[in-house]
């Protein structure tokens, strides 16, 4: 039984839609905690027609709390995460800390909710870019084994929280009068811009967050003979990820199959109506739950290969969405 | 010996840059004659401190003219061509519509620049998305053999005349107060927003725009045997367009001999450090003439591939310049 539920960085872009996501999904807990930085402290949230009030996130704060989703960046994740298990909470975690720890199940609930079964207090939620792309590759997976998949993204600024998208505002409107607003929280200026970076350099000319796309992929989907090459970009786009992605394989799969496939399999809108203009983009799917994957056609450069578009909500399924549902999935099977 | 040069389409967006080109190569012609629609007739064009007047494009208006750079739309160039070539002019298009004529060579002058010495009157430009890739390509080709290429484009406004960059500036001016601009020259709002879809649904799935760089390349590079993959989408970027390339070769070429290889060519610049977040972005490549390369790197899903970012001025490179370089190679073999 989780009685008590303890939302961490509550006051943040994604905590405040995993509290949006408690309320539409009625999940059955019976007190909410609210814990955030000490700036945060004290603010009033209302939830469900109650005012919470934000408490400090620091040792002794889990006592008595049963589930616990974090939604805070990788270096607070390292730290409170910790002491949240030994006082007896279990954490769904959705910074990249704890993602690859070997003893931390890596969970997409569409597709590998099994792997909740075991775990010793964390449960990790993917980055928001790998989320998207693996529940899209899943359905293809179960019936074709991918073998390789190429994929370049076109990454919104919301997923900088909300620093990113203020950043962006200001960039555009600087830029529309001549001007150049000096970037903090990106490394250049977005504004009608675009900057082939996302995180630090990490592997032979990757970047983190390009890494995380392989990583995780081949841990979510249990299959590390699976080849990832990804280009990360952010793009002067507010919310909404996008993804160009070409997949490669084992067992050919037509098309038409393919779009079966997606079709049939939870979580997946498809929009794919090419000569009518219809494809997923971000305008369109900003504050949805779903991925949706469109473009949907034959890669034209090998044999076994299908090439498509994929969009979504990157606060959504990307990160709250998941997350919540990820604490689902435990209350459902407590 | 090429005497009397007209532009068509002299008051365009790439028309401009053609006659700024011109001035800034100083090609050795005498005589420069402006030709253009019914709407710009009579508009006076500087060109070197000389107002030249613009005349009516129509049948006659091509004698005593020795060579043409067009810069029109496609059922414009399908038009004008046949009678200028007629008239006695040698026509350098930019449009769409003659470069994949068997009797008309498509030229990037870095890459085959004696494809030129054959024609019947018409030299075509390739495609702006087709020609800063092919750039790119062509070192690595000449050297490994280029067998396929996985590319996802970021593709500039400005790529559809003045009316595209407009109608960007409009759409974000309204989307920052909450509005939203009805789009005219793209088939969807494009400011904070991305649509993957440029030109018209072509052949399974593809649009115009994607199959013109699979046929182009195979074209210029002059090897049918090279497969593409292409996924082409409109960013909320002015001017300035980026590609995402996965490339692989017959013959295994390694991470720095492939940057030897692009620092050698003529036409690219690399610009190339990620741990000093130092890469091509659009930004910078504007008003330029070269293609610019950057997050070069083993491609990790293939044995021989090699993953790399692109960027070049689509108005420039990918249209006038190339034009230009074009007519300026015609002149010196002349």
């Amino acid at each position: 039984m989780y009685e008590t539920l303890a939302v961490v960085g509550a006051t943040g872009a994604v905590g405040r839609i995993v509290l949006e996501q408690l309320q539409q999904r009625n999940l059955p807990f019976k007190k909410l905690k609210l814990l955030a930085s000490e700036r945060s402290v004290g603010k009033e949230v209302r939830f469900n027609g109650e005012a919470i009030k934000v408490e400090l996130l620091a040792p002794g704060a889990f006592k008595n709390v049963d589930l616990a989703i974090g939604s805070t960046p990788d270096e607070i994740a390292a730290e409170f995460v910790p002491y949240a298990v030994k006082e007896g909470a279990v954490v769904v975690d959705e910074s990249g800390y704890w993602r690859m720890d070997p003893k931390v199940p890596l969970i997409i609930p569409e597709v590998n909710p099994d792997a909740a079964n075991k775990h010793e207090g964390i449960l990790a939620s993917p980055n928001c870019s790998t989320t998207q792309m693996v529940v899209a590759l899943a359905p293809l997976h179960q019936v074709a084994r991918v073998t390789r998949v190429v994929v370049s993204t076109y990454q919104a600024t919301s997923g900088a929280g909300l620093p990113g998208s203020e950043e962006l505002n200001d960039s555009v409107r600087s830029a529309l009068v001549g001007q150049t607003h000096p970037p903090k929280t990106f490394q250049h200026p977005i504004g009608f811009n675009l900057i082939p970076q996302i995180g630090s350099s990490k592997y032979e000319g990757y970047t983190s967050e390009e890494m995380k796309m392989v990583y995780e992929t081949q841990k979510i989907l249990g299959d590390d003979g699976i080849q990832v090459c990804p280009t990360c970009v952010r793009v002067p786009v507010t919310n909404g990820h996008s993804e160009s992605i070409l997949v490669e394989t084992e067992k050919h799969i037509s098309v038409e199959e393919a779009k079966e496939l997606f079709e049939a399999f939870e979580g997946i809108t498809v929009v794919d109506d090419l000569p009518n203009n219809q494809y997923p983009m971000p305008r369109d799917c900003e504050g949805k739950d779903d991925v949706f994957v469109g473009r949907i056609r034959k890669d034209i450069s090998s044999p076994n290969g299908i090439a498509f578009w994929c969009v979504s909500d990157n606060l959504r399924k990307g990160a709250a969405t998941n997350a919540v549902q990820i604490a689902e999935l435990l209350m459902k099977r407590s």
